[in-house]
C-alpha cells in the first residue's frame, strides 16, 4: 500500500513544474506559518520524512542545524534534491515513512510537510517517530486538512457560470481512502478528522504545542489564480508538537 | 456584549420543547462521547459552566461528586434547574461566564457543554478557568464546530428536491460573531478555527489529552429526522484538556 507516485514520470514532470518545485519554499502560501512553528534549529539532528526536493533540508542547515537526513519513498524526486546541493552534512536516503525504524533518540527535531495524507498507518510511523527523538524533542508537522479531504472531488461547488459558491464538505466522519486528483493522476489520500489526527499524536505520547490553519502569506494573495479563495476554507493542517 | 436569548420567553420556550431538553442527556447525540471523556467525579469539586437545566450538575453529583456549582447567564433556565433537585451539594448561580472570578484552585473539574460559541472573549475565560483549577485538574468543553460555525446560515446546501447536497464550508478564516437563526431566533454566535481554540487553550496553560467531534449515538441515528447526516459533518467539537 506504500503509494510512489512522484517515480512515474508524467506526474514528476507536472510536480516539478509547480511553483513551490520551481521556486521553493517562498511560492509555498503555507510556508511563512510552517517556518514560524519551527524551533531553533543550531546544532540539533534534523529529519526530514517526505522531502522531496529537500527545501526544508536545506533550509534546515542554513539555520544552522549540524546533520540532516531527508526521507523520500521516490528516487527521482531525491536525485533532484542531490542535484540542488552538495553539502556534506545533508544526507538523502530513498525509504517510505513507514519503513522508518531508528535508534532511540536519534533526532532532535523531525520535521514532515504535506506528506502525511498519503500514508494508511499513522499511529505506528507516529510512534517511531517518538521513539526517534530525544526527549524535549520537537515534531512539526503538516498534511492537507479533514476539511479538504473529506470528499475525494477535493473540489469548489461552482454556481452557473462556474464561480466558487462554497467549500462543500460531506462523508466527514468517514475516515479512510480517498482517490482524489492531484495533477491529472488518481492518487490515494487517506482521511483522518481533526480529532483522530491529534489523538494518534497525544497516543503516541506527543504534547501538542500550536496548530496552524495557515492563511496563504499576503504577497502571495493577487499572485496566483484563486488564492484569495484560500482564505474561504482551510486546506492544510499545520502541528507542532512536543517529546 | 452578554447574550442573554435564554431568558427571551419565547426561545425559552422553545428550547425548553427540544429533545434534550425534556428527556436530558440521553437524548443528546452528543452525550455518550462526552460522558466517555469525563474523568471519576468522587469526592470532586465540579464546576458546570453554561449549566442550563443542570443535566451535568446532577450527573456529576450521581458520579459521586462532593459539590457541584452550576453557572448559567439565565435567570429563566436555573430556575427550572432548581425545581429538577433539591441536592444541597448542587448549588446554582446566575452569572456570565465572561464575568467568573473564583479563588485559585477552587474546583477539581470544569466542564461547559455548548456554550462556548456564545463566548466573544474565550481567552480570559480560559485563564479564569485554568486559575480556578488544581493542578492536573481537569478542563472538559464542548462547542459548536469551526466547520458548522463558519457561514452565519450554518444550514445544508441543498439540491433543487429539497435534498441536502453536502454542508457548505466558507468564511472559514475570518473569525469572529456570526447572526445565526437558532430556534427562529437570532443568536450571535463566535466562529473561531480549530488552530484558534487549541491555541487559546494552550496559551491558558492547558494541556490537550484528548478530542471528540461526536457521531450520533447509533441508538438515535432513525429516532430522529436528518440524524443520519450528522455523519456528513461534524456539528460539536469536544475537548478534554488537563491544567
Amino acid at each position: 500500500m506504500k503509494q510512489n507516485k512522484y517515480d512515474d514520470p508524467q506526474f514528476f514532470d507536472k510536480y516539478s513544474q509547480m511553483p513551490r518545485s520551481t521556486g521553493g519554499l517562498k511560492e509555498a502560501g503555507e510556508w511563512p506559518a510552517l517556518r514560524a512553528m519551527l524551533p531553533d534549529m543550531r546544532g540539533k539532528r534534523v529529519l526530514d520524512l517526505g522531502c522531496g526536493f529537500g527545501w526544508h533540508c536545506r533550509y534546515a542547515r542554513e539555520q544552522g542545524a549540524s546533520t540532516v537526513l531527508g526521507l523520500d519513498i521516490s528516487e527521482k524526486m531525491l536525485e533532484r534534491a542531490r542535484a540542488l546541493s552538495d553539502d556534506p552534512a545533508i544526507s538523502y536516503r530513498c525509504l517510505a515513512m513507514e519503513d522508518i525504524d531508528f535508534a532511540a533518540e536519534e533526532f532532535d527535531v523531525v520535521i514532515s510537510s504535506l506528506a502525511f495524507h498519503y500514508i494508511q498507518d499513522l499511529e505506528e510511523v507516529y510512534r517511531q517517530i517518538h521513539h526517534s527523538l530525544v526527549p524535549g524533542g520537537a515534531f512539526i508537522l503538516s498534511f492537507e486538512h479533514p476539511i479538504f479531504t473529506a470528499r475525494s472531488a477535493q473540489d469548489w461547488h461552482y454556481g452557473a457560470a462556474g464561480e466558487r459558491l462554497h467549500w462543500p464538505v460531506d462523508d466527514y466522519q468517514s475516515e479512510g481512502p480517498r482517490v482524489a486528483n492531484f495533477l491529472e493522476t488518481e492518487v490515494v489520500k487517506y482521511h483522518r478528522t481533526v480529532a483522530t489526527h491529534l489523538n494518534l499524536l497525544i497516543g503516541a505520547g506527543f504534547t501538542i504545542k500550536e496548530l496552524s490553519e495557515p492563511q496563504p502569506a499576503i504577497e502571495l494573495l493577487d499572485k496566483y489564480d484563486g488564492m484569495r479563495d484560500e482564505l474561504r476554507r482551510p486546506m492544510f493542517l499545520i502541528i507542532s508538537a512536543v517529546k
